[in-house]
């Protein structure tokens, strides 16, 4: 409940705290070389790991503790404890859904951490979506301990931590596929994978107590366009060291099948590019999507077209990309919007940020004729390199609608495919990782219980396989798993600059707000005498078109003198039972009228002769 | 804007005048001989349907007039004008969007046909879906005339209509598929067609100036489960004789290929009730979809188990699709909710609404345990026989989430096919009926247009092609074709008992409302002296946690004390003008402490001495 005003306040509080606690890291990490030769016994063989009680057997036992990311799409953060040792991996937001007007995003609560600020170790990071690195800039205010990710994940935490003005005082460290890093006890491999942006990795988590499998977000590409295949040896070689347990993506894990390789869309791209050679060509995609930037700058330097960004998230993920050498631009592909007159259009692409209908994206200002610098003519082809994210779907809809309309030419045929596993590739994850648990993560329950099928049907014993609540703390060991307590955990709704002073009950006003509008009734009465001096004022909003209701105000004023006679005749001087009879007689009243519940709003304020 | 609460009074006055209104419709029939013998020959040859200019030249065009379904998939209503004879093809409500709060559906503003209705003859309707009758009983109480369709339709239009209180004074005349109803000049057949309720009907458009051809929703399917094939000989006999204008189905135009047949979801029913031997089987699906109910009946009798319907819709649907013979329910299969206790689960199937993850519906109540009969337990097998209509996805897995959550195993895979043409089988259309003109309907302007692309590809000049807005006048001849003037149309929003009342104004009311809540600031001044005798009353509604958030109401009690000492010390006395700079400063307050924007309302009442 941090307000940002007070941000910079803080933030300079906050720095001789931070050295206290990164001074205290590093002590830890010392005291833990004990943990961490176990650590290494741990990987060579999984039965070796199990020790006999002693004043440390707490690190036979890992603890799992989701604090987020299961009940929808988004805002993922796991804490992995083993003793004194918590690492977390991840710390995303969630977007809000239809049902919380005015939010702007949703972290989580992080309490569970900063209750336990000591053990804390440092923060692994997968990748660099939003869901998976953007509550950081909220979170490392409350506990900063050192933030691993590989270069470009590294490159977007840094650019959004600089927005938040906390970049300087933040510890964040590159860490290459195929290496490790260490925390406390625990050491952690960043594993190559597949995903929809680059340097997304899987992490192989040794801990005292065994080694935890995390694939992170992730799909089985075997002929990726851009970078290398997922790295399935090493995958295999963890998994013949033995793994305690496997906690993976399960987005598409009701989908049969195998996701199709970026070559298919490549293909795609090649076809539309040799077919529309008189057309200017558009295309709608993830600003975080480089590789798929990458192969559109490609097939615009082999067809001979200059390639334009546009959208203010697709110019900086780019420009960070390019600097950190994670996207390679031929010289002369790239050039501004304002260089866009010098080219006929078949000369041109334009790749845009908006494909997901976001109302301030670029792609939706040109289709609702609001971008400054390109309007959509007769022929142009518009390209939608991404599918609808559940819940856009109408926004996307309204954008293709509106371009229609401008006689742009829409393709969105195999102009994409999704970043996350089918089950096919699931499987394989489990058959070259033959872990002792498995606890499927990153999906709503629907799409985590596909997953838990999954690796009963590959032949995890299903008491072995756990479908987690956000909060909860399982403990697994060689000897037995089970839920040991719970941790605290919740979602913080951020609107405008407050983070978590927005809860269920100021949505729920909300919602009935929208649903019906409101009515405020205002009167002013001697505080002596109880007779009214002013009002009853009435007023209105989103209730009903006022002046083509007839006399609806009247009617309204009408129903509160009754209710004030009745309240004199019955003698009732009490203003909150004055006001609740109100309330009662227009809610039963407006009902039979017209079958809606408006908030109504009763002040009746005292005056004193 | 007619209110309900004054529906008797209106309904009786209409009697008499409705009376008339028939007794006109007679005489317009028997006056229209000539007109009628002229569309014979229309429809013999395209050409001689050609006449010179005459007193009644203008029958030798035809306007084709679209009072909504073109900028969203619902609200399906259009005009066919030919001379002075208006029929109306569909009636069909559109369901709100969430950009709509508190709106329960919409109906088309139909001052086209009252303007028009000593023209206006009848409505034919092509089937029972909601988007094609649900705004009948709106409309019928404005313009009175026969409405003609197919058993299942008129019995799904007449529960309407006695649920609205007006069946009895309507004039629903069921027509056989094969056969043809008149009005007017104008003789409609009722051709065959495949569509996911029974009795859907493309209908062909015999008017003086020619044939208009609307397929109504429709797919071809060859290998339907229950009933015939859609009627290919009987279109192409139409197309040989000569078509003015296709008015076709373009929901699915944007997706290549052909949608598949029933039989596929046959086939995957069959393997389902055969491997889940030992479960409950639950199947959602859509109520209007009584075939499909029909194939889970005849599946349900195989394996020896009993059907129970649940959800209001469901019942009712099927009830009268069983009283009018458009469903076989074999003796013994069904049995009540009640009975469900002696039977095992093994031997039940219970089919029911809320697919679509509708609050209300029966599924939805069972997933979020608030039905009363059903519990969900573990080892249930549901079946989702739908796809989510766009929009509805969230809702849609919320609901299976919940399900999953209970241990139910979800089975969504080839369990549902569209009930709509796709490419190929939109262009087997436009090839067998050549048509002069193209007029895409039913879908988003994106599949117009690309069911625009279809018709140009199978050789339609473009300028044949017509893409209306709704209140376009098309007017067609053999001759020519152009847009000859505009149409008054719209979208009424009903909300409650109110039609019409809650517009535009109010639905951005709501919107603000909902993004920011609000706050309101009252007090009351001394109407000689202007000296605040009481308040200001800060209250406030989905702002803000009043309580977790320090001393807010203090603090903005303090910014409309400084606006009121600036007021004073300016000496303004005009409460507007205090109002505002309440407001101003409010605001400003408001968005540099929070960034945001509530819905601030000002009241100043003033009291005498």
């Amino acid at each position: 409940m941090k307000e940002n005003n007070t941000k910079n306040k803080t933030v300079k509080e906050k720095k001789t705290k931070e050295k206290a606690v990164k001074d205290k890291t590093v002590k830890d990490t010392v005291k833990d070389q004990a943990g961490k030769s176990r650590s290494a016994k741990a990987k060579t063989s999984r039965g070796k790991a199990k020790k006999p009680g002693t004043a440390r057997a707490v690190a036979d036992k890992v603890q799992i503790i989701p604090l987020g990311g299961l009940n929808k799409i988004g805002m993922n953060i796991t804490a992995i404890r083993c003793g004194d040792d918590i690492i977390v991996v991840d710390c995303g937001l969630a977007f809000p859904d239809e049902t919380m007007p005015g939010i702007d995003k949703i972290i989580p609560d992080v309490t569970y951490l900063t209750e336990n600020s000591d053990k804390v170790r440092a923060f692994f990071i997968t990748h660099g979506h939003e869901d998976h690195i953007g509550a950081l800039p909220y979170v490392l205010q409350q506990i900063n301990v050192p933030v691993y990710g590989t270069k470009l994940t590294i490159g977007l935490i840094t650019h959004k931590l600089e927005e938040a003005g906390i970049a300087g005082i933040c510890d964040c460290r590159v860490v290459r596929q195929g290496s490790s890093a260490k925390a406390g006890a625990i050491t952690v491999d960043f594993i190559k994978i597949n995903h929809s942006i680059p340097g997304s990795s899987a992490l192989a988590i040794h801990t005292p107590a065994g080694v935890i499998f995390h694939t992170g977000d992730f799909k089985v590409d075997y002929t990726p366009l851009v970078g290398d295949t997922i790295d399935l040896q090493r995958i295999a070689a963890i998994g013949r060291e033995g793994v305690l347990a496997l906690l993976s993506d399960s987005t598409n894990a009701m989908r049969p099948g195998f996701t199709p390789s970026e070559t298919m869309v490549a293909t795609t791209f090649d076809t539309i590019f040799a077919e529309n050679s008189r057309s200017r060509i558009l295309v709608g995609t993830f600003s975080s999507n480089v590789d798929r930037v990458q192969q559109l700058i490609n097939t615009a330097k082999k067809y001979g077209r200059k390639v334009i960004l546009q959208g203010r998230s697709m110019v900086t993920t780019i420009e960070i990309a390019e600097k950190l050498g994670c996207i390679k631009i031929p010289r002369g592909t790239m050039i501004s919007i304002d260089e866009m007159g010098n080219y006929p259009d078949n000369r041109l692409v334009i790749i845009t940020t908006g494909s997901q209908g976001e109302a301030m994206a670029a792609l939706s200002r040109m289709a609702d004729s609001t971008h400054k610098r390109v309007s959509i003519k007769p022929g142009d082809v518009i390209i939608f390199s991404s599918n609808p994210i559940p819940g856009n779907e109408r926004a996307v809809a309204r954008v293709m609608n509106e371009l229609a309309e401008k006689g742009a030419k829409l393709i969105h045929q195999d102009t994409h495919v999704s970043g996350h596993a089918c089950q096919q590739e699931i499987e394989l994850i489990y058959t070259l990782l033959r872990p002792k648990y498995a606890v499927p993560m990153h999906g709503e329950f629907r799409h985590r219980s596909a997953n838990a099928q999954l690796a009963a049907s590959v032949g995890i014993p299903e008491k072995n396989i756990f479908l987690l609540k956000a909060g909860d703390i399982l403990e697994l060991s060689e000897s037995g798993a089970g839920l040991a307590g719970k941790a605290p955990c919740g979602e913080l709704f951020v609107d405008g600059l407050g983070v978590g002073d927005v809860g269920n009950a100021v949505i729920r006003d909300r919602q009935s707000l929208a649903a019906g509008g409101m009515i405020l009734v205002a009167l002013t009465v001697d505080s002596g005498s109880g007779i009214v001096l002013a009002g009853p004022e009435i007023i209105t909003r989103g209730f009903v078109y006022v002046k083509g209701s007839g006399d609806i105000i009247s009617e309204i004023r009408n129903v509160v003198l009754d209710s004030l006679t009745e309240c004199e005749n019955r003698r009732v001087r009490d203003y909150t039972k004055i006001k609740n009879t109100i309330k009662t007689d227009l809610e039963e009243y407006l009902w039979r009228r017209f079958q809606r519940n408006p908030v109504i709003l009763t002040v009746i304020m005292e005056a004193e002769w």
